[in-house]
């Protein structure tokens, strides 16, 4: 983008001349570029992104963490043994989007990964395992399979594992948002975890974790949830149940064979996360999704079943533990044999509060 | 308030004489009325309501409700056997207070309430009994103990007793509110409920009543909330989880021995209905609580337990079914010996909405 | 309404027996009302309130608030000379409608209307005259011919008049929606305006009232609208403008004929009082508005030129000064010969805010 | 960042050993990058943004500008003759700020730059100069000295010289923030300006900017400002009250010797566009301002006066259409001697809007 093309006339474009060369080297010297060289790669038509479409396969992931977990310490200064997806059309940097960081995190047998916080907001999700109780603000919250673990920006955080397995999930966080706006803000807690309790429930789901519910101690709005843990039982019901309702005949599904949640801040009804949207998506044996384009970059990952994945002029197909990448207005379509369990979540929230959200939903028929 | 008291002159009013008459004459001939005369009572140091304090007794309303499901039929026309409680200060109109309408429903064996809609906002709680469901919009709610159902404003709905046994329940409506603003619209619907059929869960709880998570099918804010009925095991949960937290020394409670939830729309975290608050709250044996102040009018009515109320000068023992009325800016002290569990509805949300609202709780110490 | 109407069976109504009056007599006794001999009143079809359309003359208002002005003194106690319109359909209180209270307010030279503050909020327009400062929070405002004034909720104020001649302006508040609910408090401030400098233009419109500005020093927003004035000079202009527009074929008034502005918060962009909605109306010479319901009810002056005002069934000439009340729901339709220039307010947040707002309007073919 | 710094073992890595490389290239392999090597640059404990403070001056600006006048068509294709600052720190981007472009925008006499909308959001500048007409979704919008023009997002728009003379201005827009995010949508409309009037104001101004007056034509909330055009003389006018009444001892500016407004979108109170905050700040003779911290990246440019700017450890002397970048949280600081007027716009909305804003204020004592 940074090489000034004068060489061929094109449309708009002047006439290649001396004086054009001096101009241009006038502009280098002043730090300046204009725009009629550029507005192509700036101002396309419509979203033409760097990132690239790709799937990462658990199988390949797992035992490089697990390789990683002999290998690499936790602890101070590394702070976390986590592997991050790198997108192929990122130039190498630790993105799966220009938003959103998506990594393997590993914690071997009773080991501890130290507090502190920061200002990205960050999750986690369960594909498999348990035996992990991440502490949030002093919170200890058990971390099981099927599990969504929010720990919003700010929030002091640190983890150990209990048992003597080691553990794997999917840590989700905003650092490529955080990191090229220049936002970032970070901060050293104790080595040790506050609080090495491993209670079933967090303190933060006794509070908040009752449908429609709140304590009248806390009734304020807050940006992030103060759920800790959504918990699969919660999640795997509601699928359960919109399926059990279109069964009946009665509105509940987003499509025919496709169950969709989101999670949301209870205080707000709104997304979990200021900059990160959170969903679980079920369908049925032999379904598909329409196909759809949306502005934003979202990482899915599978968590049961088996289906295939179309995500623009690409198609794989995936199963357990496979995280893909779908980048902004690439359309995506999904469909299953035998039924498929999946994972989700986007950069949505960061266009809808700014005002930059579009979605376009091709007709099935 | 509209007789003009020129008699004696007071700070600020004028000298009674002849020309004064003439004056006074004139105002009334042309439909005016003077500030300097009223002023005392329209504008009150503080809050001077006409509605008093008062308590109901279940063992007295109930009786009279079984009466009249002998003496008055129920049906188009009368549309509902309801009994509204009528507070003393209000001139016998049916008003618990100047905007809260609080009613004893009772429905005899397999009876039905026929269905229409109107703009006021509705919700029912249940102190005892089954076997009714309201069939709200379509959707059949079943009507269990200690559940709080809601019917928002313009929704259909009617009920019908499956049972061979009556039920009573209490409804809180906005209409006093409603009525004074002349904001009233109502339509009859079907004569029979639309749906007859008696599933334990909603529609609407099926879809809507999972912790935090939202359909992905139905994404946008509403004013009020769409989960049907709020069941007294997540009631009864949170405030056990609550008082189990303070046994931890962890926060949660509203003040020591005392949990409280407020139940909420979760599509904005706000109140259920915009134009009333409803809430649960729970004291442990030997709990009393702050003395508290707040504009605007609740009503309470006893679940479990028993105890005392003081609301201003005036005291009382309560006990289950009982209902009481605070009227607004009253102060309200509660206090039980064996333990208390309450339900308490109020008009605070149309302050709060209209930048209104003010709370003074008496300090402790 | 308090009657008991059991004389006569309606529909779903019950059968008159000496069993019906002894329950009815228990009601009585425990302050009790049924429903079913009140629903027709207290759930109408759509809005039937107890307010009438009524038209007040100023030329009938002036001369009784000048007779006051001799006979009546203003100060500490009384607190202000202002003479309410008392809705015919009221029973005689002091109010304009349900919600509304407007009165004409009236200073003789040199007088001092001493300082206070309530939880009511209050306007001033001017439909004639100058010569009065109101000090709001120690802030004077000039009062001005065609000037629309704010005094919101626990603002202290007072005003005085420079003058050597007498002022009479219109109040507008909302007492009638405060007493009612009970949530009116009020406190005295010193006997003397504090600031009695006479500035042309208030230090709040030299924050303030820049279009599209806000001075960084306040930068929340507030409830009620910063802007003490909204001087008839940019009011005209805005009409103006707008009906210049529509000469030009370009889109700005509200329908044929008729420009319209709403006063509104900089800080929000909505009204400029929680509970009052204030906008100025002109039609052009031979225009005529759509006829149009709303949920809610509004007061409102001719500020200059002649027209006929058809609320519902009742119609009236009118001209400057002239006060008419639309009750809710009753179907409103202006026209005017020469043009007509009129300033209105209205309830109508408290519906909108409340989720009550409805409007209706019919086609004009 | 993209290389793996396995060389030298520090805090928390891990020890160098054949298989760590082994390690490191099956990550390289799988398209994945460790957090441990990364952490210290993506995770700092405050913002290191890579943008550099600089400034580049407009005496050297204007000629090339020229220049390019002479040497380089406007028309389709290239779109418009505007030429960006590149910040140091960004590798030759043509991006101010990793948000923000900025550039010089030049149009000569005569010359029409052809109409497109696109979904990044702009602004204009004027720092000197008149005679042209930006066309904005058909509304002709004079350009003059001072003035502050809105094209919101996806408005059609195109810019016509009317005089004989050229004209340079200072154009803003998201176009790094929407890049990088890849949500960016262009469409061509007519070679064209839709309509040559030249009036004195935009249609958009006539119906909008009358200090907080709302035409009932339009009374929803837009997240752009409607205000097409915000003209010197008010600008000037706000700024000359904040002092005057800084002089009276009145609250109004915001630190001493320092007036700001900030320009609004009236619908809301909010910033005129959903990415980017304008304000126009004056110092008075003699003063200087706080030093101040602010999450988020701005770019200022000088109206008039002459001053001083400190930013970070590197300060210079700026005068008239000089131009200077402030990087995310870095400490600014401004001072003059004979008075220094300034235009400043910044991306603060992106971060309110996320829950990520900050401001640190440097106690002055």
């Amino acid at each position: 983008m940074t090489e000034q093309k004068a060489t061929e006339q094109k449309a708009g474009q002047p006439e290649p001349s001396p004086q054009l060369d001096e101009l241009y080297r006038g502009f280098e010297k002043e730090l300046l570029v204009p725009l009629w060289t550029e507005i192509g790669d700036l101002m396309p038509t419509q979203p033409n992104p760097a990132a690239q479409p790709h799937v990462w396969r658990w199988d390949n992931l797992l035992p490089l963490a697990e390789s990683a977990g002999r290998l690499v310490p936790v602890g101070r200064g590394g702070e976390r043994r986590a592997i991050a997806l790198a997108n192929p059309g990122l130039g190498g940097a630790p993105y799966a989007t220009p938003t959103l960081w998506a990594a393997i995190q590993y914690l071997g047998p009773r080991e501890v990964a130290p507090e502190h916080r920061h200002s990205q907001n960050a999750f986690r999700f369960v594909v498999e395992g348990e035996g992990v109780w991440t502490v949030v603000n002093g919170d200890p919250v058990a971390m099981r399979r099927g599990d969504f673990l929010l720990t919003p920006g700010w929030h002091f955080h640190g983890h150990h594992n209990t048992a003597d397995r080691p553990m794997a999930w999917l840590d989700g966080l905003d650092i490529p948002f955080v990191h090229h706006t220049g936002s970032a803000f970070f901060e050293l807690g104790p080595d040790e975890v506050t609080d090495r309790s491993t209670p079933p429930k967090s303190r933060s789901e006794r509070l908040w974790a009752h449908p429609g519910l709140r304590p009248l101690s806390a009734l304020d709005s807050t940006q992030s949830s103060p759920i800790a843990a959504y918990r699969w039982e919660h999640t795997d019901a509601a699928l359960t149940d919109q399926l059990a309702l279109e069964d009946e005949g009665a509105p509940g599904v987003l499509e025919p064979g496709h169950a969709a949640i989101r999670y949301t801040n209870p205080t707000t009804g709104g997304d979990v996360l200021p900059t990160i949207r959170a969903e679980f998506h079920r369908l049925r044996p032999g379904a598909a999704t329409a196909t759809r384009r949306e502005v934003g970059s979202a990482v899915w990952q599978v968590f049961t079943g088996q289906g295939t994945v179309r995500v623009g002029e690409r198609e794989w197909p995936v199963e357990r533990g496979d995280l893909f990448v779908v980048p902004s207005w690439q359309p995506l379509t999904l469909s299953t044999g035998g039924g498929l369990d999946l994972f989700r979540f986007s950069d949505t929230p960061i266009f809808e509060r700014l005002g930059q959200g579009r979605v376009h939903v091709e007709d099935h028929s």
